[in-house]
């Protein structure tokens, strides 16, 4: 949790830098970013000196080269491509979602069973899934999003393991572990019951 | 941090147990619990003893009755409804998750402001967003998911607030806060952005 903390932090700052830069803004403070996400100005400038990113004594941060830096350490100066398994609502609303572009994350094609779902000539084609192991090996993709019905989600897990696949977001229901691949749970059921707890106790 | 993980916990025995229950177990044990969650049983045992679920000594806990108390601890015995503001990609795939219904959560209506999405006769209606206060006044709605563009985010975050709304599960990529309304952000490009540094480290 302590590194993932880190990373979600950092990817925080990111986006706030990214939006000051967009008003205009070229420095910004240890205690801006600090007000801004609710943590201490101290921790703020921890990180940034663990990621090797430092600022001038008095004259703050220069936020285009924290932004470099801060890319740099997440990996995400190079283009990424990723695979959507699940060509359902959520599977196709992924394929088009607009905030993969500017990460430099490209959808190479998704995978279905169902034939009607299946488009190999659109733009993002979306092959049957028996297709979907050669299609890794040829293309060496690394990361997949996993938008399956829950009963097949772990039949999808075996043959992206097998694939080579090393990080899977995960959209199913069904929580996924696994020894070989990096698996980042997202259960949207979850989260709206985790809010409705929330709001029962006010 | 600490009650939410406790939540997130009681979320992931109940997604658990049901699939324990589905395939025929009428009892577990805590280890049982432990083992497949990676966490110590006398934390299992901790978390069912705040919730008021007990288990009898030997014979480990009944998953029928932990898995009410856990929906009644967790308020989602009850129905709840909801609205989704954006009836883009993302808002549409939402508007029809199967999750929903199992967990009696009731997508009342959508709203949007591009006039060919406005559909007030289907099964889920969307309406224009300008109708959206009187609309939660009527119905006296509490939870609302926002899957709008960025720049639309903090003006709906306002009509929300102002409309009574008490819990917001935001999936825009803008991170937000409020004082009034409890907020879960689900950011998509920081779930991939964090595997991808997950994976680069490896």
């Amino acid at each position: 949790m302590g590194a993932d903390d880190k990373v979600y932090r950092l990817l925080n700052y990111k986006n706030l830098l990214n939006r000051l830069k967009s008003i205009g803004f070229v420095k910004v403070f240890s205690d801006n970013l600090a007000d801004t996400l609710d943590i201490s100005p101290s921790l703020v400038r921890k990180d940034f000196r663990e990621f090797g990113i430092r600022g001038a004594q008095k004259g703050g941060y220069t936020i285009e080269t924290v932004l470099i830096k801060i890319n740099e350490v997440l990996g995400i100066d190079k283009k990424h491509k990723i695979i959507i398994v699940g060509a359902g609502r959520i599977g196709q609303a992924l394929m088009h979602f607009p905030g993969f572009k500017k990460e430099g994350i490209i959808v190479s094609a998704g995978f279905d069973t169902d034939p009607e779902k299946i488009e190999e000539q659109a733009d993002i084609p979306i092959y049957h899934i028996k297709e979907m192991t050669e299609f890794l090996n040829k293309n060496s993709i690394k990361l997949a999003i996993l938008a399956v019905p829950e009963n097949a989600a772990m039949g999808c897990l075996d043959m992206l393991e097998a694939g080579g696949i090393k990080g899977i977001l995960n959209f199913t229901s069904m929580n996924l572990k696994s020894l070989k691949v990096a698996i980042n749970n997202v259960n949207i059921g979850n989260e709206i019951e985790n809010l409705i707890f929330t709001i029962s106790k006010k």
